[in-house]
């Protein structure tokens, strides 16, 4: 993408509404833009980069088995009525009359609606396990919404909603997602750590919180430092088997929210030389609830002997819109943001240092031609502007790789690369330039990890 | 996918709700479900399709210059009132009030979004021309929702917004989003038809519709017969170059809605034989509406002589959960569905005759893992049914190739190939099948068209 001819309106001052880090660097680097409070248009760049988050959740919920489909926004309030959350659910519900005066609401999640896809279907055992998962516009009416899109009232979540004839196998099915979640952090180049927690307005028995730490997390969280650098769940593990083992590593050790924490088990757990006490941003959320909708809503299906079993159901929550503010506040410097190459809205930037000059800046398309042919996702800063200016913007808007050829590097045949995150710089003839940028960003990919 | 592990709830009774063949495939084919009136979650195979039009539509706005990012569904009312139209949209408008009683509404449409987001950020006629669209859900709250999701009340569309210096640069716009939509159209394997059309609430006195015929379209159409096999322009069109020979020769031959129609005009400029009246379906609308918006929003930049120059606009839909409907409608037969490969939910689909045989079923799962590492998009109908059930389903969803291997397939080491569209059948050896399948869908992908 040639700058000159994408939108990318970058801001000089610092916001003074916003709080946090991120919240300022999305705004500085042009990524959102504030519509009202709380709602957020999301400006070219940050769209390129939700849509690579929202890539990766959808590539791990596949491989875990859940299936993809779309619920509609706008629900009938009788759904709600029909588990008795319509009454209960505060003014954080969107409620909506239609012209004919029927009630409705901005779904701010959607167990009912899927429990009743499930049951206008599915009616045998036969047909267990299923988990189906959807990536929609949500919204909850905060109070006050603050902190960009991390706390926003319309925000997109991934919800996966599971089914199965007992507890048991439900177990089976959190333990998928459990998986799924761990691999989808680790793909953002997220450390986050899986917390019991409570279960709240969803209801249910067994929960986990996915925490990232950084120090501007909402709550503080207390953990073993072991779980830091946990090896993921490889890409082959097999969905179908029995993942235990690998939940149990994961929650053998201590991890608590400050609303969980138990300081005196949190002591004895954990040798001090291991306790990790910190801020954390909550990035995921799973529940096992059993039948908590399926009763009232009598979601069941045929067991084996011809008789009515109601299924025991989980539900799974990631927002993509909340998980882009969360990477950024977990990898930046003072210059600006620093992307993981898996959720770059670019993977590399080309930075012709003199558009005006003719021969330079043919050197820049050729070798922008190059590496477009090479796979790299490129932007290609081919304004004519001051080098100054065009170093900033590349820093903040934290594309892993800077591409730097000018006049002078022209003469000698040589281009510089600067790596965003390490700020090491490269220099190198400018036809290595290519194969050297590929070889640097594809294992970062992290299709495969 | 195995469609033992997959969720696809097909129905063998006609919905009685369903009006016209498109809805009615639509829900047996379990592609959609009503929630409420005119509002549907899509299924599984029917978010597949969803996407893949999605896909189909970006690439070609993409490729004609436009820029993707995305505005929240949920707008603030003070915006429509700059414009006027808060008031003069009528109880289509679905009108919101959040918890401290301010104002809102569901976004039917976004020219005061986006013309809110351009004033703030751009000022130079430098950052001209620029054109930026989404793919959002909108909401239209029609009196009596009907025909399914072709027109349905919660709708996605990709909406995209021109901006230029004045009315020629704005009509070069104009002409690139013209050529974007016959590539989009064509690329779903639709024959659709640039109409003059009236501009309606959007204002603005330059404005096409582009109209698929089929016998259960809702308005009449008039056009020369020429116009159907017209070819389209190619992919590597120059979008920054003059398109008006294309437009120009697009619209030198007759064509109109029964609105706009002027049957002594049609008479004397359409011989006979060349007539071409039949009924249609719009699935797409693009307008010039010049300052319409920019006026009373002041949506102005700097001109090269320092002077403020109001800028001109256009817009552009396209709605993808209309065009699902529109395909069926164009391709379909008294069995099921017909799916141009662009856009089925899977290009070919494998039925193992006997799921119950180990022989059998082991030579199809390994038919299955090659036609997957062929690159192939498969369904696998794995489930231990009978035959006539299988074959009913597959005719129904419309998967355009189906591999047929059964237990006396197996004997002779040959596999049946049905073509969906000809009803054709070959017969061809097991070790083959992969490769001819390959070679049957791959030009029909399209993506080169």
């Amino acid at each position: 993408m040639r700058l000159s001819q994408y939108f990318l309106p970058v801001l000089r001052d610092v916001p003074k509404e916003a709080e946090i880090i991120s919240h300022r660097l999305m705004l500085r680097a042009g990524m959102v833009r504030q519509q009202a409070s709380g709602l957020y248009s999301w400006l070219p760049l940050g769209y390129k980069v939700l849509i690579k988050v929202q890539k990766i959740v959808e590539e791990e919920q596949n491989r875990s088995g859940a299936i993809q489909l779309l619920m509609p926004t706008i629900q009938s309030a009788d759904l709600w009525r029909e588990s008795g959350r319509y009454d209960a659910y505060g003014k954080e519900m969107l409620r909506i009359q239609d012209r004919h005066e029927r009630d409705f609401l901005y779904g701010p999640t959607n167990e009912e609606m899927i429990t009743d896809i499930f049951r206008t279907y599915v009616k045998s055992y036969k047909d267990l396990p299923l988990n189906l998962y959807h990536i929609q516009w949500k919204f909850r009416d905060e109070i006050r919404p603050r902190f960009g899109t991390m706390r926003s009232r319309e925000f997109l979540m991934k919800d996966a909603y599971s089914f199965d004839l007992d507890k048991e196998s439900a177990v089976r099915a959190y333990h998928r997602m459990f998986v799924a979640y761990l691999r989808t952090y680790a793909r953002m180049g997220l450390t986050a750590i899986p917390m019991r927690a409570d279960t709240g307005p969803i209801g249910g028995d067994l929960s986990h919180e996915f925490i990232v730490l950084a120090d501007t997390g909402e709550s503080e969280v207390f953990c073993h430092k072991d779980l830091l650098d946990k090896p993921i769940p490889a890409p082959d593990t097999d969905f179908r088997g029995d993942l235990s083992p690998i939940i149990n590593d994961w929650t053998s050790q201590y991890a608590a929210t400050e609303e969980m924490v138990d300081m005196a088990a949190y002591e004895s757990a954990v040798p001090p030389d291991k306790r990790v006490t910190a801020r954390g941003i909550e990035v995921g959320h799973i529940f096992y609830f059993g039948t908590k909708y399926s009763e009232p809503m009598k979601a069941t299906v045929t067991g084996p002997d011809g008789k009515e079993i109601t299924v025991h159901m989980g539900s799974y929550g990631i927002g993509p819109t909340r998980l882009v503010p969360a990477i950024i506040e977990a990898s930046h410097d003072d210059d600006g943001i620093i992307w993981p190459v898996s959720v770059a809205p670019f993977e590399a930037v080309l930075i012709n240092l003199k558009a005006g000059d003719a021969e330079c800046t043919a050197a820049c398309d050729s070798l922008y031609d190059e590496l477009n042919a090479n796979g790299i996702d490129m932007l290609y800063d081919d304004r004519d502007q001051g080098a100054g200016g065009k170093f900033a913007t590349a820093d903040l808007i934290g594309i892993p790789y800077q591409v730097i050829l000018g006049p002078r590097g022209l003469k000698s045949g040589e281009v510089e690369i600067k790596h965003r995150r390490s700020g090491e710089r490269e220099t190198l003839p400018v036809g290595d330039a290519a194969k050297r940028i590929k070889a640097l960003i594809e294992p970062q990919r992290r299709t495969d990890i």
